[in-house]
């Protein structure tokens, strides 16, 4: 008796997660649900149904874990405390600092409604959150570090598509390699916003655009480019198909620390992701912990999770002895 | 109200335990028992006492959890179960193919006495493990690779230390750079045992000894070196003392997988330690997963644990709710 999955919003990440479950047999996917006409949506998978986001609600005896695929921005907010009502849940909201209150909202959902949800799923938040925790745990006295990239921002591309004269653009966050290698040695170095990353944007141009007076409106952008040493890059429409098409990201969670009697040993701690597709990769994330919501729900552990309180061996479709015999 | 420690056996492991807990105000050593003379062991605490190993037995009201510093070879077979009848308990025992058995000894002691026991505890297995675990969960299609080293291996040493005319020795497990690369490449290789590490050896002869015939029978000494392509270093017991007296280990555990319709997505995963000794950094870990035990406990979950079945905030001193602010 497999898992039974409905996926909430059809984007790259709902994709990713319909392409995540025909690696899992354990699970199957039921229905789709989308804000569009259905009728505009075209899945993978053959025979599974495409339906209006409000018929969702008149499903609960088909579906065991809904997997919310919207955004963090105004999506997330709304939608997983509603699904929470309804179903299981796992969610990637990925707002850092909206964090404590979405959980409170979503853990109101689902208590009231006897539910289990995971939120914050995917890789930062997410297993890059399990990296801090584990290296804060294990190395007391020490310093973290995360550095993204080298990949594509979706914020930062948005922010430079908004500029007058500009056609389409991508923008690449990319780890400074000496920042990488001092923290790597375990200096412990102090290290500014600007010393940490640069950022690469390529630009397609309005055909005629002042592309001095662009390349300078995206350099000085506060928030996005203000702060870092930013490169831009003018290429063609056809170029940036054809080399920019893809969404890959990554990233590195550094611990460094001390141990013995007078902190004499050094020790540091990398996790490091290299990926080639963002979504894909945080949608087989959000499907592992699908099939921990309803392990922890069959438990009768009810309320709003995150990584940080899911049992490991939960994520795994192995029996608790084969994990011990196989993997430990 | 902190959680009250005792240490048993207090050796290298024994001592970086000491070293950890004074990293972690929220648990304090009270005491710590040793089967030699307690009259000859000094520790590093003033005020706590030792004691000899039998009278911990006595101590079951004012211990919360006994860490085991044990050997995985004889000691911790016999003394775990032992003390999980007594305390709550951790150990790092780490001969794999035997933890089904520890296991389920230490669990039937353990329910029996209503206490909380974690095996396995430190890196590998531990972290690796759970290295292991996460990226098989995330990146269902994909292999595993994991690597030791740049590290002293404790086992291969010995085995040096037997060949007639040998007076000390030191070994070094090193992975291959190249395998590693590959690995790191998402190529997912096969590599053979001589393929992923070499051993390098630092031996003191005795004056005289045959050091071409040391050589030889070291190289092709069967399970610890023939299979792999070994390097033999003759030096003088003062370079040994002055160049290879510390305890450094690490490794990697890499997870190359596919994602996407038609796995058309390359993924890599990549966990590394580099340590600069090996008992600290396990004792860090024990005492991290004493706090879990701990918690465990005091939420009436009984029996025997590994770091797969560990809720990773129950690692932390801080509050879910800070947690979720802070390091999600």
């Amino acid at each position: 008796m497999s898992i039974r999955i409905g996926i909430y919003g059809y984007g790259n990440l709902g994709r990713g997660v319909e392409c995540a479950l025909r690696q899992n047999p354990d699970m199957s996917l039921t229905a789709v649900f989308t804000r569009r006409d259905p009728a505009s949506v075209k899945i993978l998978t053959e025979g599974v149904p495409v339906y209006p986001a409000a018929r969702a609600k008149e499903m609960t005896n088909e579906i065991d874990v809904m997997i919310l695929c919207g955004g963090s921005a105004t999506d997330l907010p709304v939608q997983t405390p509603e699904m929470a009502a309804l179903f299981h849940v796992v969610d990637s909201f990925d707002t850092h600092a909206k964090i404590p209150a979405h959980f409170d909202e979503v853990d109101r959902a689902a208590k009231a409604a006897g539910k289990t949800a995971i939120i914050s799923v995917g890789w930062d938040p997410g297993l890059f959150s399990l990296m801090r925790l584990y290296g804060n745990a294990v190395l007391t006295d020490g310093k973290d570090y995360t550095f993204w990239g080298r990949g594509v921002s979706q914020g930062h591309s948005d922010a430079i598509r908004r500029v007058p004269g500009v056609l389409d653009g991508k923008q690449y966050t990319i780890p400074v390699k000496s920042a990488l290698e001092a923290v790597r040695s375990g200096q412990n170095p102090e290290l500014s916003v600007r010393e940490k990353h640069t950022r690469e944007c390529y630009v397609v141009a309005e055909e005629g655009a002042d592309k001095a007076r662009i390349e300078a409106e995206i350099k000085t952008m506060p928030n996005y480019f203000a702060e870092y040493d930013t490169t831009v890059h003018f290429v063609s429409q056809k170029t940036l198909a054809s080399e920019h098409s893809g969404i890959p990201h990554g990233g590195f969670v550094i611990r460094s620390g001390r141990t013995g009697e007078n902190g004499e040993h050094k020790h540091v701690i990398e996790y490091s992701l290299k990926l080639d597709s963002n979504p894909e990769f945080t949608a087989s994330v959000l499907v592992a912990y699908a099939r921990a919501a309803y392990r922890l729900a069959s438990e009768g552990q009810t309320g709003c999770k995150t990584v940080l309180d899911i049992p490991p061996a939960y994520l795994s479709a192995r029996s608790a002895a084969e994990l011990r015999r196989e993997l430990l």
